[in-house]
């Protein structure tokens, strides 16, 4: 049995995320599935992991952890030795780039991406019903994130520089679940940004992570 | 004239986030007003610093930032060595501790105090009108994050351990707005909470702020 336990449901985002930061470290972890249509999130034992109630929840060892990307910035720094190299410390530009990077995925494209992945993709899993005021309110805000991300990364192959690190792959989940709606055709008309999705998708740490999604 | 300069205006949380940290360095910088009751940070020359239209933005010479934590972690990483050192870097619990609690305060804290800021405090210096509703169900959310809080305030001084961090820092703007307002009461009936808030409001770098904001 693994020192390192996942505890969530492997549709949601935020465990995809953390999911492919293990992938790209090469570390093995036990999967341990909340049944969140049950409410198990909002009861112990689970809120002892995360009085928050929120997924993913995260162990190594004696070690609790809670929040996505406090998750992978644990790993990163952890494991730094280990597998692919996700962080930019010390200082200068590349640094600068690295941390405002980070704060652009949480605080800009991450509200809208998330709005219409759960609207477009996640309610259908669900059979809910798709709210369209959302989706149009969300496409307007994305639209503008998008053309930022096209402009920045006709200068560089990833949004931090020439070599993928945590920012790119904090946008994974997203990013895929929206390529399978249509949003698909926001991103095909902006060819840097299409290129940098794809990059990302076809990664052996994201195609592992949608492996073990069927698999479940 | 410094090299660093600070774009916004002195009321946004986001700015003075900004400003403290640079008080807690000891770094000089010059503040430059942006009009944004006339829309001046939606317009160039202002959306070339950020193309998102948001304040703060930041310049240390030629290296242009934004996104107020961004701009802290920057300049903690970067003048590690001068006034208080506030990041925890390299491997284990308090590394551990340092990254959970950055997020918790974006993610978990932030929502619901931004909101009652806002609606109780900056829109009467504004001459706007309350929403009792955003107020209400904000303060539902709040209650719980605070109660979060206050457990871990009663294991240790500041949110990440003994020592005073960037993730205590990025609480001071909201935390300032909040005393001067009902949900002071929400403070009082923690005490741990309330001690480390007043610790905050204390230490000369929010001081200096606060008088930043009088004389402008």
């Amino acid at each position: 049995m693994s020192a390192i336990k996942v505890y969530g449901s492997m549709l949601s985002p935020a465990v995809m995320r953390v999911m492919a930061c293990l992938n790209e470290k090469e570390l093995k972890f036990q999967f341990v599935e909340v049944n969140m249509g049950a409410g198990e999130h909002k009861k112990e034992p689970f809120i002892s992991l995360n009085p928050f109630g929120l997924v993913p929840a995260f162990e190594d060892g004696d070690l609790k952890l809670f929040e996505s990307r406090a998750i992978t910035r644990y790993i990163a720094n952890q494991y730094e030795e280990k597998g692919t190299n996700l962080v930019i410390n010390g200082k200068g530009k590349q640094m600068a780039s690295f941390v405002l990077c980070m704060e652009v995925e949480a605080h800009q494209f991450d509200p809208p991406a998330s709005k219409l992945a759960f609207e477009l993709v996640i309610k259908a899993y669900l059979g809910m019903t798709t709210d369209e005021t959302v989706v149009e309110e969300s496409k307007v805000q994305f639209a503008k994130v998008l053309d930022v991300y096209e402009a920045r990364l006709s200068e560089s192959k990833y949004l931090a520089g020439d070599e993928f690190t945590l920012v790119d792959l904090h946008h994974f989940p997203n990013l895929h679940y929206l390529m399978s709606s249509p949003i698909k055709k926001m991103f095909e008309s902006r060819p840097h940004f299409l290129a940098w999705c794809t990059a990302i998708l076809a990664r052996p740490s994201s195609v592992k992570v949608l492996e073990m999604q069927k698999a479940n």
